[in-house]
């Protein structure tokens, strides 16, 4: 079965290459970049700003490769691909949180941002808040590494070498 | 531009027809599914099993319709398409943060679902802590009813009536 999708508009970001990008968007914390929406989806952008955070899903569209398993940036153990947001992934569909600034006319104004520069953009979700506070979060591989610094893909490959 | 996308497997859940699906994974607490994975995936679930919650990326493939504004089951007015989780959104992408139980062979069962049996599985990735604690978060139209109980979607159709 195939399911075929069209970008919605485009993400713009500071990084015009990988090598810069942070590896999470709590890396790029403040980072500033804009969705420009194509215009027949303006007014599904109503009501948006009353949202500190939205959901952007996107299309990894430099990565054609896929692997099951994954040397994650920050990590030096393989993992399963769905344990990690590699881009080498089945679909290669990209999701971050970002916090939103603005909307202006086809503009989306926001910040964290943690993709590459011309990201074709696929939906925009208001994000709101799911887990019960009750519940414990585990985060498994990941879990040592939750408050390091800022990282860039760059800095994190030489870390690795 | 087209991006083409196949399925990486189906979800189940309880739910054989939209009339009595939870309108959030909050309200489908504890509702139990599982995802049944393609065979040639099966390596990439690797490691997912330390994650508590994981996010589920899905094709909202029983809707056709695309709205720029739709009026939210549980409010009676309308709002912007990319303000709501509504399935009548370019690109009919779903998503649910939802609550990991455990991984065997090419299942991995989970709870709190929200969607529909047989819903095409396009992504999973594992849910990381991005927004900080200091930051508040604002959830705009969907502020007053954050605290509502289970409802249906047949239930709150009824209530608009």
């Amino acid at each position: 079965m195939e399911i075929i999708l069209h970008p919605i508009g485009t993400i713009h970001t500071p990084f015009k290459k990988g090598d810069a990008m942070p590896v999470q968007s709590v890396e790029g914390r403040d980072i500033e970049g804009y969705i420009e929406l194509l215009p027949e989806y303006v007014d599904g952008l109503n009501d948006l700003d009353g949202f500190s955070h939205i959901i952007l899903i996107f299309h990894l569209h430099l990565n054609e490769k896929v692997k099951m398993q994954t040397r994650p940036f920050m990590d030096n153990v393989y993992r399963g691909i769905f344990a990690t947001r590699s881009p080498s992934r089945p679909n290669h569909l990209g999701l971050s949180i970002v916090r939103l600034d603005r909307v202006e006319g086809n503009r989306v104004y926001i910040r964290d941002m943690d993709m590459i520069d011309g990201t074709p953009l696929l939906d925009i979700k208001p994000y709101v808040k799911v887990i019960r506070e009750e519940d414990e979060i585990k985060q498994g591989w990941f879990e040592p590494y939750k408050n390091r610094k800022h990282k860039t893909w760059h800095e994190a490959s030489k870390d690795k070498a």
